[in-house]
């Protein structure tokens, strides 16, 4: 238990960050838990179980990949049968078998998502997502000929991060501002964005700015597509929780002082409606929007009344 | 002549700058030179007044007020009867007029937009713009409750100075990122830009980003006011012509050294189509966006195939 | 000078009614009052006969058809040449044209209209418009196979009465309610309403539930026209007013004692933006709204800035 | 036997009405009748307990709610494993689930959508429903300070009744007609209606009128939530059957003795395209209405070609 | 008289073909029979014009060139000032003004036109107009790099024409069926079609299929052009009439006689609305669709009412 | 092995040809090559079946019904349980399912969807598909009145065959050119189209111009029906795979010889996305587009990942 705390104190005060990582320990730390646990039945060791998984996930509320990973593990070991013993294997396999999975499926998603790229085509990107880089990635490294528009990504100019990525790799980038997105869609074939969490109903959260960018290329019959790993999926949606949208600090706009009396609001993410997805490119494939409920309730045994 | 030559060189080399002081000192110029002008006849006063305004018109060939100031003048002149000393008092006039019309267009258009500004609306601005700012300043000087937002503007930040002169008046103001727009639309009754230029069939060239805020309002509902003088509308759009989109230099957005290989584009503005504006508030009146045409027409006597 | 205020007291106090018989009326009593007017001079007598004319339109403020009998009146006077007499003579003529235009409008429009009704045909109309019932009435008499379905158009349900009158014409009129329009919308060749007001960008102002008619017409490419004598355009909208929206008592809704701490709202009409019309029908001709504001200028000399 | 021959006889009669009433009733009996039925074996146990179905569900063979309820029973006694007795109990068992189930459904709908409802949110609801009631009762209970328009909705006044209901729970409360939505409906941040059926590709069959509302509310960006319990689902629309809307007698609409001459339509009923709703709320999580012919396969056992 | 008669009998056999033709031929004969009229007074003169531009009409009823080009000249024969010899002289000269124009109107609306098109781009044409061709023709004089697509345009492959016109001139041009559009549309930079009539709404009658290329076009954002000689609108469309779509025969699509019990419809033209359509490009200017009643005023002199 | 061998060369010069007929021959040959197959166990069992079912597939790689034929085939085998023996019986039996179900699914599709035709519906159809013809077929045989629009469907005229169909039966059918589908969608209740494959987000490739004409219904609200066998379901497009678009021979389109310098483009088949579909009826139940990611893993077990 006390490494499910330690780890848990560390995600508390972000010594461990990044989606991937947060999920990934926590899985590893209740993997380990199960491995010495001790119970007097197999209700008894998933009850223990399942008190592990709470302080691992109420260590950061808002992060979705936090909660999918210990229900991964959870949901396993509960619609496993036979004894203490069985479920332990169950829940220790279930630990690596996410965090495995959790490890390729960046690549995954690149093997899969390059597949609909095609020869010639013009992309356009947002933000910094791992996940949409990778799709390009492997376009790329498939010899295909592309070029990437990437914007600024206001406030915090991930979009600097993404152009030195991507011309690093030798691939035509071009950098324009936020607003230049609709100036430049219409040479665009398929714009790849990534997602901080997905809803039930397809709904996609993702930085600011991103629900603009989908209406420019809907409004221009351009593809949008939506690279996120499964446990990007927010199964809480499913029983109607809202996803939060953080609100940051009004400074990285701009500084506060400099501006006596205006206000400076920050939101860190909005909301695509799905509408404007064309496709998700998962790790265990793509899918329309509309099967985000469907997802949520395969991967993450979530289900609700009970 | 030796006085519109000089006023040329200045316009030339922007020590005149800006489209209203642009225009007026074009029209000051050419009223002065035919207060002094040596002609044989109505003919040749009027040849004459032609080429000085062919070079004072391309000074600057791409910036919209100035041919109007000239044509403004010449037009005038053109169907104005009588002899020599008969032309010269009306081009005299006419130049007087245009630089009083023109000092007084952002006030009226302040007048006659705020009648469309309602008590306790929220209203959202972009980039810089007199014409707008005066419909805003002219709504909370009549005791309208109004709240505004105002996006920053990359790359030059515009909206920055726009928070200060509205904060600065007392009005509550907002600031918030271009990519933010449509996060906040649903919030907002009015959006109000100004305009660089509007072309015959209605469409409004402005700064970067203002046809993404139009697309978004439009998306929502929300009605789009472009607040602009007369001489803003293009009389050579008539004949087919383009109005050419400004690409400015790339370390506004970016400083291409820390960037190497990576394209950086800038266009200063873009294109809102006619159908997503729902008024143009001109110094003469509010108008569809359709009746460009017919303002071209009246305001510049812009006759084509004479 | 006694017999206008006569008549600006009948108008204030409603016992002129109806947009047509108020302009009408007020016509009548400026043309009488021209007609018998003492003034020094040509200058003289139009300031007098503007002195009249204010009477009459702040008799009624919100009344579109009264300034602008008021205006078709005075602007002839002023662009009339002459003396007095001149003056004078055309005053009375202005007078009993616009009566007699006035007048004739509402056939007028019909005649036009019916050119756009196809024989077999299925129309809807909402409320209970002259001009609208004068279309259809005009292509029933000309024999063609028509069908009309007409709202009840609540609170005050007046589309009993435009089912009365159109069967009793013989036409096969079908009543609905206002909320299954979209349901019989795609049986329907095209939609015909009337109008309260036009403004100069060619939103329709009319009947509480048009603008969800002309929405659901939009949805299912069904034609919507809007028939409406020239003075029910707006002039002052041209520099920027805005058509005020009566809000009429509660308990034409229901009664606000049976439904103790609810609030009823019962705004009489809505604005229907002129993307979703394709045609307003007038005495002069057909127009696409954006046309507003030119019938407007050409019809009530409404100069801006002179 | 002779209590399910009763109970059908009631229900088409109509001693018993109401969608979750008919359907509780029909499992209750469907429930005893399982639990004294003599069979030789489990093939004769099935056989028999469905022809008890078949007499239920055709009492009243419109009503979605209760073929639903049949098929909840019998498709889990066909799925169960083990001989008469441990089919029986599974039968018995469904039965009581089934009840249960359906009357916690309105309240857990309540529950589940509150969580979508914000403070400060102004919501529209249009006729009478429990489960659109429930949410906003429940939202409001959590103290969130909410405001509520209703329409009257003709021809029935049912939002008579939503208003006493609401402002008796000390929500502000507007009631405004029918046709007034579109000219509020920028101010209301979210729609939610109940439902009579929802068809496998999530069409929602609704009060008429409903599907004007979702047009307006899309119009507007205004979300659209329909909340419905499960037993709405439609499960024969999966195999292409159309849900029948019923038209109901003119007289509601108006007296057609008034009208002498006059068709008097009245549907009850319209069908909202899924593309216009945003999320169905359920008593087993939100979905988008794509997810329809899911719920309804999982739910009822449906399997088509079996 | 003779030769006016003569004129309007091969017109009416189709000895005299083609909208421009015809019109020339109709002015012709009206400048002819102007120059030798006999008439008593000014009155009277005028009298006998509209007599003889009335059988010029009346020879072919459908054709909006015709009654443009009598229209033409009468109008300005009453407009004028002067006795019977001016007013002779102003039909005459009204009459060599209107061929003069028509004659160089499409390389007007060529060189106007061109200025649209930019170096690069893609065009997409439909059917044969000799007015988009103009357009297209001048851009490549230009030097400009343009690619063209034209569909084959069913059922009278005018399509094949214009290919070879095209690739004639060394221009880049690919050949698809018509249903290919939407497939290429979203590499086409512009759509530039011609028209064969204009209503006072800005709709445009042009071959069958155009309309859903501009549907295809205004869904992918792409600009569509129209370019007509100003002779193309139709100024009975501003009272209310209708423009007759011509349904030709049968054996154009195929062999009746092949498909026995089988109706074939061939409408060989169809109504492109004014929302689709981005700009007119005519001999006198760039226009939106809805300026179209203003030209057909000021043109052809049509004052109704008058 | 050599029944295999021998039907995947008769597919490869396509001596067996149609989708059904492929499929059906495979599964056949794959049932018949199980019934012999010598094995030491059932993994040996597993694995032979798989390569010889990879000769079947690669025998002709676009045709999506092939795969998915020796996939139902092995799916089931694979998740049997039991000795060689046992699955052999299972491969043995899908086999025959396969067939049967196949031969079966267009009449299937028929039952299914003519429950979505009313008495009275006009319907629109493109190319030649077999399910939406007896869709059609059924409709009519149960007495209802229909009529039916078809499209020639350029390049191939598959259309004439489609009318010759239809009024072969006695339904009241009309042909007209692809491009007057716009002109007449007005009048049309439903289209009804087949589809060639379906992809995993539910967007339909089918014939040339199908997507021009879903967009035209979806302009005008009419309900646009997918009829396809569920083995048209593109499994592989769950992984990211892009459905080839075949593009045929230039000399379909016109004779290449007659237009030397054109380019003549051929595709064969367009996409039409999601969102204009309304329903996809299939032999097993109607769904939404949205659904096809969860047929294609039902009905195929392809389960990515594994």
């Amino acid at each position: 238990m006390e490494h499910v705390r330690e780890i848990s104190e560390k995600i508390a005060n972000m010594e461990i960050r990044g989606a991937g990582k947060i999920a990934r320990s926590a899985a590893d730390a209740l993997g380990k838990y199960a491995a010495k646990l001790e119970a007097k039945s197999r209700e008894d060791f998933i009850k223990k179980l399942e008190e592990a998984g709470n302080i691992l996930i109420n260590s950061r509320p808002t992060a979705v990949s936090l909660p999918n990973a210990v229900r991964f593990i959870i949901h396993r070991a509960k619609i496993s049968k036979g004894d203490v013993e069985e479920v332990r294997k169950v829940a220790i396999k279930a630990s690596r078998e996410f965090i495995e999975k959790s490890e390729k499926a960046v690549e995954k998603i690149g093997e899969i998502g390059a597949k609909r790229i095609g020869d010639g085509d013009t992309l356009l990107t947002h933000c910094n997502s791992k996940a949409a880089l990778s799709v390009i990635r492997h376009a790329w490294n498939q010899g295909k000929n592309i070029k990437v528009f990437a914007t600024e990504s206001r406030p915090r100019y991930q979009g600097h991060i993404t152009v030195r990525e991507l011309s690093g790799l030798g691939i035509p980038t071009t950098l324009i501002v936020d607003s230049a997105v609709r100036t430049f869609i219409r040479k665009v074939d398929k714009v790849i964005v990534g997602a901080d969490s997905i809803a039930a109903n397809g709904a996609v959260v993702n930085k600011i700015g991103t629900s603009q960018i989908a209406l420019a290329a809907h409004e221009s019959r351009v593809l949008f597509f939506v690279a996120a790993e499964t446990y990007k999926f927010h199964p809480k949606t499913l029983i109607g929780e809202l996803v939060k949208i953080e609100e940051r600090p009004p400074n990285e706009v701009a500084n506060p002082e400099d501006f006596p009396g205006v206000e400076i609001r920050n939101p860190a993410f909005d909301v695509t409606p799905p509408e404007y997805v064309d496709l998700i490119i998962t790790e265990i494939g793509v899918f329309p929007p509309q099967a985000a409920f469907h997802i949520i309730r395969e991967q993450f045994g979530w289900i609700i009344g009970k």
